[in-house]
């Protein structure tokens, strides 16, 4: 999907929410857990329900890898799902992979082509020739972390050399990057005043934007110190959104939950003049 | 696995030979495609044929991911192969996973118990609450990346603070982790010189040194600078090994080519009195 369909998508639905598909057995409701693919049964309903409200469907690769084989088939099943029925709806591997040359063009292979993904989050440590790799396919695109909401963010991402903190040397330094256009970052929305910061580098970039939510992250902050003319924003909620009920009610309560974000996003939109 | 078991087990075997399953379906031998699962198959007899002369295997995930769902099915089958038939060997979990608390959680939980791995590489970007969930396994360990040896390790990993290198950064901060004695290194081999610095920060810690022979390190110097008085060296050798023969006698000739590596790091255990 290219960036500019993305918009388009964002100002047809006056949204740019992302919804994070974290799925744990131990918090989907107990009346799925007969089906055969709980996961994908889980998945499904949350998808139909909220699809109107978002842009973006962000499935957390750590925890289908973490039910083996069986978490990958419920993957593959997630994405061919969305594929076939909104293939308007960006699509994004939270898999934060990392590697050098050959080892990381397996991994573009993998998630691009296998598994028909629209994007893949890539972490920056081992450089250019572990990110390039994800930026050779048309349509695709390598969402970069450069600030993260987390508290061991502290540790290396701030490390300042010559009045540079690591994660402005990481954005500069991708723009030299073949096919940087392809590129997006991943910036902590706790972090919003940080993101000021960012938008003098990358003011033409897609930020996603994971911590609203459950992690603290202040969405009016986050639109007032992000937004672009072309909105460059992808908000991610996850559990905030998905685990709204635990009843039979699950995926009607996650669609109000998704509504009342993307109406506040509706009017940051509206104010920007993006809508 | 034990770090005093992985030390015993170079001492008995005179190496400290890691073999890297880098499984290219374009690259084995061609009689081994009519196989029902020919990475399985082909694992299986380089497994078989190289295992006495290393004392460690490490699958690169990337490998298996890019073919799907069938690929986490080969991996699986090879850990189970090698913790049925060969549990004193050390294995690593080459994924150079990295993400947040609950994330990092049920990676360590994938590696650690889905596939029984006794240890996974972890990129540091993210910092402390990324590693600390690898740590808590006792017996397991996260190897960190510090210096890798790829062309684009120089964009961030010398990032300079206060006279200190990144990666030096990295190693420093990480011995305050909790169980940070779980932790090895990884660190790129084209780079022997950085040992020396390397060795000053963490003398008693395991180093994986991976790009000895394709990627142009020297064994010589990786074992001249990098080894202290309980080896503390693993070496890793991949498509030099597994990918000597292209034809039937493939198994072979991987294990001709492991024995030599493996006589040529007794000569340097003996040196240093290890053995």
């Amino acid at each position: 999907m290219t960036t500019e369909a993305l918009v388009q998508q964002i100002k047809l639905k006056k949204s740019f929410l992302c919804i994070g598909l974290d799925i744990d057995l131990d918090k989907i409701p107990k009346h799925l857990k007969k089906e055969a693919d709980p996961i994908f049964t889980f998945a499904k309903h949350i998808i139909d329900a909220t699809q109107k409200y978002a842009v973006a469907f962000k499935p957390n690769l750590a925890f289908f890898e973490s039910y083996g084989v069986e978490g990958w088939v419920s993957f593959q099943k997630i994405m061919k799902y969305l594929n076939v029925n909104y293939p308007n709806h960006f699509t994004i591997a939270d898999a934060k992979r990392g590697d050098i040359g050959n080892t990381a063009k397996r991994y573009a292979k993998a998630f691009f082509e296998t598994y028909e993904v629209d994007s893949v989050t890539v972490a920056p440590y081992m450089g250019r020739d572990a990110v390039e790799p994800f930026l050779s396919f048309e349509g695709k695109h390598a969402i970069l972390l450069v600030l993260t909401s987390n508290k061991g963010a502290e540790n290396f991402q701030y490390t300042l050399e010559n009045n540079e903190l690591l994660f402005q040397k990481v954005l500069k330094t991708s723009l030299t990057w073949e096919h940087s256009n392809r590129l997006m970052y991943v910036v902590g929305a706790t972090k919003a005043d940080a993101l000021v910061e960012i938008r003098k580098i990358v003011p033409d970039s897609f930020l996603l934007v994971p911590g609203v939510g459950a992690q603290g992250g202040s969405l009016k902050e986050v639109s007032e110190f992000g937004m672009n003319d072309q909105c460059g924003l992808l908000v991610n909620s996850s559990r905030g959104i998905i685990y709204k009920s635990q009843g039979s009610d699950f995926a009607a309560a996650a669609a109000t939950e998704a509504r009342v974000i993307q109406q506040e996003m509706a009017g940051y939109l509206n104010d920007k003049g993006i809508i």
